[in-house]
């Protein structure tokens, strides 16, 4: 029904990661439109009109974003008037905006500026709340092609507050219901044999789909047709069935990051939590802080990347760095009761490993992981991690798994 | 002449983005080789066959990933199948991997597995080193369609090691070069006025592009042809004259992330560097982190969230908090001064701002964020950005501005 193009050489050599087109999709999804397709094609003109004739040949709705910023490489308006046949006007309305958008960040309105204001006749102008690229709607028979500003804030606030209202007015789109299921610690293939005589018993409107990420495993139910509640009770159905089979390593039943778990888990504790950090450098902080509202029981980090800090502002002993080595069981106890002491908090976690791609050894390859975790009345746990070769997905497998290890050992009452 | 698809409901709905596209793209342009488009569709096998039949029409060579995983949800291999008009056989090498690859991580081998060693019998298997999803190459006329796994290490390895390699012994593609200019702190309507002239006077087989990025624009000039030296020297001539145009607004030339631009800097001063960060929450350390060999330079931050952490880390004086507020000059300045004391590093960064979107007053919305730079001497300089309203941007905006800053300072001698 939908399909989404995406504009730019700068998404096909791999300078920028096509975030837009997920966004749309997720929003999109869950106003019960299905996204058929999503193309990125450069700059160029010809490209563009080949993508939205065979786009508009096979979905009803083609959203378009960029192409249309104030620079010259942009010619995706040009494009439009060609499909539809139409030529580009000055428009007022759109150009007061602008004048407007502008006001205190530029001192004059340039030519650049003013071309802006020049929208295909033919079309009707949506306003663009966030930047001076005007979004443009176009209806022909039962269709709809929008183009849009590639810039996402521009983007999400014109497709929230504009175009997904108006496609709804304009389609009745059916029901579409999802549920995702998130488990961790069970290889895919393990995980999938695990769950095969339960697949085979799934209704036949309703649709598994495994989505793994670096240590775990999102499954996803998806369930289409015209009765919301009979979608509903079947994927409730199915999830009741399959909790027994995987039991504990379920972590969450909402499409939700780790750290949006975590953040829903410590909001109501009315505990606190503060950070003892080596290897994650900073990026288990940036999990829990990049949720809005987790000062409420986030104390704070104590990103301590060289020995010295481990030892001045943990109180790490130097004698057990020399002999087990930073990256050990006893260090990383201390660090993370080092971070209990320094801040006050009611829990902590403590990560030390070698994220590679240098400072492996035989013992200690690269990808071994060591954190801790602890609790009131200075319990501590630890455990050793082997992750894989890639420091960023080492990086980002600690963070994740040292909040979803921390909720589990809460919840067993370990801590 | 490439075309890449991409395979998987999951980036149709948004649950996953699509980074593997961008990754490929970078990649085969470094390598000479153009992608014109990037496809995106679901695990429907009519839409894989009508993506990759339109694809072939259009391009040589057609590279897709995804939908090879050991579960259900996969039907790549039967649709290259009947696309290639052959029967899939089980491959003893492929197996042979598959249970080398899966010792020690799985107590047996399961049927989907065994599945996994079924190939296409007209196809060329490439082994696949970190994973069980064999990489089929199927050569054609004068054209190549390989199918790899979606899992990015996977993908990225396959790529790099054989596919990349392997398609500039069949094709020889022309020459290619870019030339990525930094620069911050100007609009971009406004730097495209400054450039105009300079734009005009770029020679006909240079192209340029503008790619904004939080609070950043890069400048890609993209040269093509025969003759490298020719191209290179026409887009030193064209860098060399934009230079004084920009002036200090140019932060590098390299296609570079800041952090990597903060790396190269700083890896051979010999100085250390130590954060403070409130309203960045360890953002600005995982930046510093995310290069390998930081620890050569990077002491550790202190991530003091709550108001308590800043007195009781970095020494903040509360009767300051108190009248000024957190995010106020004299707190930033403290932090920053409070950094080197706990960490005796050189240099200094603080960080303090309400990212949102809770939390903003009249005087001070959300997005107002002070920061401040410290180094030899305790000399400490401070400067309050007022960034938007999304916080995830917030937060991106006030790391990379942070590192950019400070390396300017340092520059200008102000530091």
């Amino acid at each position: 029904m939908v399909e989404i193009i995406t504009i730019g050489d700068e998404l096909l050599i791999g300078q920028v990661i096509d975030t837009n087109s997920a966004w749309m999709g997720r929003e999109l999804n869950l106003a019960g439109f299905d996204v058929q397709r999503i193309t990125s094609v450069s700059d160029k003109k010809e490209e563009i009109e080949e993508a939205l004739i065979s786009a508009a040949k096979r979905a009803k709705i083609v959203l378009m974003t960029g192409g249309l910023g104030p620079t010259r490489d942009d010619i995706t308006k040009k494009t439009l008037c060609e499909f539809f046949n139409t030529r580009l006007v000055f428009n007022d309305q759109v150009f007061k905006d602008i004048q407007e958008f502008l006001r205190g960040r530029v001192k004059n309105i340039n030519d650049l500026n003013r071309e802006q204001a020049m929208v295909p006749e033919k079309c009707q102008v949506i306003r663009n709340a966030r930047g001076t690229a005007p979004i443009m709607w176009f209806d022909y028979n039962d269709s709809v092609v929008v183009s849009m500003p590639g810039v996402p804030s521009e983007m999400k606030i014109a497709m929230s507050g504009s175009i997904i209202p108006r496609l709804k007015d304009k389609y009745t789109p059916g029901h579409i219901f999802h549920k995702t299921v998130l488990v961790h610690n069970i290889p895919e293939a393990v995980l999938a044999e695990m769950l095969s005589h339960w697949e085979d018993n799934l209704p036949k409107h309703i649709k598994l789909a495994y989505l793994p990420a670096p240590g775990r495993i999102r499954l996803r139910l998806s369930g289409r047709g015209d009765d919301l509640n009979l979608i509903k009770t079947g994927i409730d159905k199915a999830v009741d069935a399959l909790r027994p089979i995987i039991g504990n390593n379920i972590y969450g039943e909402e499409d939700l990051s780790a750290s949006e778990v975590f953040a829903s888990f410590f909001k109501n504790t009315g505990k606190s939590i503060s950070l003892a950090e080596s290897c994650s450098g900073g990026y288990l902080a940036h999990l829990i802080t990049s949720i809005p509202g987790s000062s409420k029981y986030f104390e704070g980090s104590l990103v301590t990347y060289s020995n010295k800090m481990k030892q001045q502002l943990l109180g790490v002993k130097p004698e057990d760095i020399q002999e087990f080595g930073a990256v050990s069981e006893p260090v990383v106890e201390q660090m993370a009761l080092g971070a209990l002491k320094a801040t006050g908090s009611d829990y902590a976690i403590a990560t030390s490993g070698i994220a590679g791609p240098e400072g492996g050894t035989e013992q200690k390859p690269v990808g071994t992981v060591w954190m801790a975790w602890a609790g009131p009345g200075k319990k501590v746990v630890s455990k050793v991690f082997r992750f894989g070769k890639d420091r960023e997905r080492n990086i980002v497998r600690t963070g994740e798994t040292a909040l979803i290890e921390l909720m589990q050992r809460i919840k067993e009452g370990v801590l």
